[in-house]
């Protein structure tokens, strides 16, 4: 449980409020790439951490992420004009590239000063790894833009989606990690003894804090031999990154098309109070072993986020609160543990169904709860030390570059550590 | 008129507001049963004075009203898996009993004393004329369960469905206490000069207060001999019982099907502040009589909820505040009162009609109204026995098993209480 | 930009805010004579500066704007029957004649007092030119009713219509006071640089402040002899009426149909803080050229609000901001400046895409804007004014009676006052 007064200080994002300040400091995602797939097309709305942003691309590919309405008379700049090297207000005119300079103003006498002393708020951005990313927080504070393996591993290796989630981030963001729920909300084999999610379901957990964040290891018994070991981490401020390897999803499961070696992850980036981003990569482990169509396509539906599971045109799944996720009881009954298709599409059921923000105060937290007290602990810190001035930890890219998870199952007394030892490297 | 203050004190239900506490020191309707069919089958979301609840009918039988959110992490508890004798969570597979008790924790090592120290909140169930009661207040203070005659007659010879209502309890409790509505709202016989609703549309009223609420009773002139006169109970907290046998509904109504000997009542549940569920029931008053599958389908029909009246899957009214119930403005010129089909359908324009709350500050009440004005002071009464630590009146269901509704026409001089004497006493 | 205080002041509408009482001090459009279209019609709902009513005709062809609710126990009158000359409520039966006086009480004994003594609240009201009229303010100071041209114009020479608007007035009533978007926002006709739109983006503009409001005059360059000169009228407190012969329109716009003179204007009323109906009026200048049905069905759809552009049955549009006004982002970047169909359908994009209500400090003010600062200064004044308990200004109809806007292209240094003189005088 947690006291309400820190659960506020954990789950409100706007300006201002000390979560949404602590997230400033972070570069963030902001869309996908493909969102703006050529030189001048649409603008596109974009909501972040409570402020109501437009995205457009610009003649030279730049990317600008600005205030939504216009510095004149604040018109939505979303029905603007994409033209060269700029975006243009549909109201009267009002031109701003990407860096928030007015560079026409074509309602005003020609020569007026007013066009150099107006300047829309406008955010940094960056493309990294499909993703473009910004950067909402003080200016002379901007760590070093974002690089993760799965950002420089080349588009044949690496794939990224998103998928938009009705609560709050850190609902989700504890739901990514946690790892006993596997065994239960992600049980697809109900009734397989030999499945391993019906082996051991109270798995140790072991919280390693570092200079990012922190490395969690799962470990569950197969039998007086054999242990499933995992490695997570935890990025600040809420990015999961987990091994994903065949053990884990694959056994007890034939489809070899899953046989992949890759590591999975997610960042959960907060719309709003109440709504997330969250942005699903996969990153392949092995230069020999590239991703396909056909793979990327089938894990992406049996993550619930397939072409035909999204509402055509967004970034929402059909299988959403308003119609209770599709559950099947029957199916629930007899095969699966939630009777609701889709990896993913379980935990939004689990998290947006507790309400858009979660009353820890009545929780009661286990011994498997550990990695999320953990979490809160780190993030309450942060918080503090965005308010005392000082910089919050994890906002390095050289701690992030070679980091990569792993899971495995590990015969014998060999510690994960020894066993893991070269996996835990990244190789992109 | 009623102070801002006492509307305040009358309408909020939640917990620890000063109607929702006495509501909570009754026990309320909380569902049907049909609503949970059979043992173990999947768990139903149930809102109720504003608290978030899950019901479900354990192996046994046994009906669990519980907390929406699991005692864990507050995973919504409607995506569990009923399972033997227990519901089990789907995020981490912690499973309670109908009593809330923690029964397994499988994401803890076992024999973790969490579990005996984890309770869910459970309110107390039980069954009773189709309906799943629960009592919501302090468990040292309940009451026995309810025991109406409705509640024992025998199946066929009693009927009880139920509705939703979009406003407050309140303003549609008070549409139930009053009788002169009936000549206008429930008028379909316009310019039928015989029909009993126009020839006396201002009934006198008595109400006479009682250890469970009051008895009201109207009198309408019929012409120098007959009078027709109308016997209701009150039952704290918002029940109401009418005398429906021939006289009222098919006096000048050719409908043979309606010639059935019976009681019929509504008892008012407040969901929240601006919801309602109205539970309708119809008890036959003749052992010789029972309630035929066609009399009952043709008499929810005729109230507006017959099985094509309400959104398949719901209990809720097609006709509704959003398609202003398909008034038909020809059909309210020249046949019926209101162009709105449905008995009840025509209560429920006019009570959501006034809005989700209704401001009493700007009434103008009158002799007709003195029913409402007596309901209004036994609640505001009630709120401050509870309030000073007292037990409110009419929790004794001693003083409910006698209580028997009728109406008639009588002719002559004889006092109606000499010649209802003997029908004003359930025989069940 | 604006103090938020002062934006507070003038965008608020409800009885007792700044801008409310204003408001009340003048005639406002309540509906369309349409809506009402035969004696003991079906009443009406009418939402006006905040406060809910019902509208109805009574047998006498008089109006009736009343309480949505009844004096009694506040039932909606909207399901009320329209009877010999009065509202009677559907739930007891009181009714209402036009002034609010209780008619009968039918529900009560015959003769009581109550009768006389209830009254329902009741606004005056008028029909002019096709659009019905109310008075909110205190009676004491209700000025004469409106009289402009365009109102006493014979039908076949004036038609007026409806939109719905889902934002605050203020912003609504500042792009109908705004000349300079025209060459933007309107702009239909990309790259033809004869297009008079795109010869002068910058406009110098006049603002003479008069009794009922101020003139603002437009003048844009198109060639060293000749300028297109505009002249408008605001009439407070919500009224534009804006030249439309055939120089800015149908210069360069093939279209025959529009080549007619007259005149047009919108008035804003506002529903609520965040919603205003907007009143579309054009009026004929010339008694030998009618408005033919084939010109108005035309010129509507132009506007954007033509028979199939708006939701049967309402006045809504079709194009809104759920669908993004349907923007066609390839006719955006090639024909129109914002891809939007329909004149007025490309204010609304901008002004509701702005949010409900525009929050003003953040804005950044040009020459342009100069009839816009004038018409926030008047208003704040008006509302001092009624504050102070004196009467605000544009209220008496003789200064409305002669108005009448023109617009032109002028040749030579004539000024336009001279070259219009005429032309601004109401023949009417």
């Amino acid at each position: 449980m947690l006291k309400p007064e820190d659960n506020e200080r954990l789950v409100r994002v706007g300006p201002g409020k000390p979560a949404g300040e602590l997230m400033r400091r972070y570069w963030q995602p902001a869309l996908l790439s493909e969102e703006l797939p050529g030189t001048d097309c649409p603008p596109l709305r974009v909501r972040l951490l409570g402020e109501d942003l437009v995205a457009f691309r610009d003649s030279n590919g730049r990317i600008g992420i600005v205030d939504a309405y216009c510095a004149h008379r604040r018109a939505p700049l979303f029905f603007g004009r994409n033209e060269e090297c700029g975006l243009r207000c549909a109201y009267h005119g009002w031109k701003f590239d990407v860096d928030g300079n007015c560079v026409d103003m074509p309602s005003e006498p020609a020569g007026t000063p007013m066009k150099d002393r107006v300047k829309l708020k406008a955010y940094p951005a960056v493309e990294r790894g499909g993703v473009v990313w910004t950067y909402m927080g003080p200016r002379e504070r901007m760590p070093e833009p974002p690089d993760f393996e799965w950002t420089r591993a080349p588009s044949t290796h690496a794939f990224v989606s998103k998928t938009y989630e009705e609560c709050n981030y850190l609902q989700a963001l504890e739901g990514g990690l946690d790892t006993s729920h596997a065994s239960f909300a992600h049980n697809n084999y109900l009734g397989d003894k030999r499945a391993l999610r019906n082996i051991d379901t109270a798995p140790r957990i072991e919280v390693e804090t570092t200079g990012y964040g922190y490395r969690y290891v799962s470990t569950r018994t197969i039998d007086a031999d054999r242990r499933y070991v995992r490695v997570y981490h935890y990025v600040m401020p809420a990015q999961q990154m987990r091994g994903a390897f065949e053990s884990w999803f694959t056994y007890r499961n034939d489809k070899d098309a899953f046989r992949v070696p890759k590591s999975d992850g997610h960042i959960w980036v907060p719309i709003d109070d109440e709504h997330t981003w969250v942005y699903n990569w996969t990153c392949g482990r092995d230069r020999s072993v590239p991703l396909t169509a056909e793979f990327i396509a089938e894990w992406e539906a049996h993550a619930g986020r397939g072409k035909d599971d999204l509402i055509p045109g967004t970034y929402r799944p059909k299988r959403n609160l308003r119609n209770d996720y599709l559950i099947d009881r029957a199916v629930q009954k007899t095969k699966t543990f939630t009777g609701i298709e889709g990896i993913n599409t379980q935990d939004y059921a689990l998290q947006e169904g507790m309400g858009p923000i979660v009353d820890r105060s009545q929780e009661h937290l286990g011994s498997s709860d550990k990695a999320i007290v953990v979490l809160r602990r780190l993030l309450l810190d942060a918080i503090r030390a965005v308010e005392r001035g000082e910089e919050p930890p994890g906002r390095d890219p050289r701690a992030h570059r070679t980091l990569r998870p792993y899971d495995a199952v590990i015969s014998g007394d060999t510690p994960w550590q020894e066993s893991f030892a070269s996996e835990l490297v990244a190789k992109w």
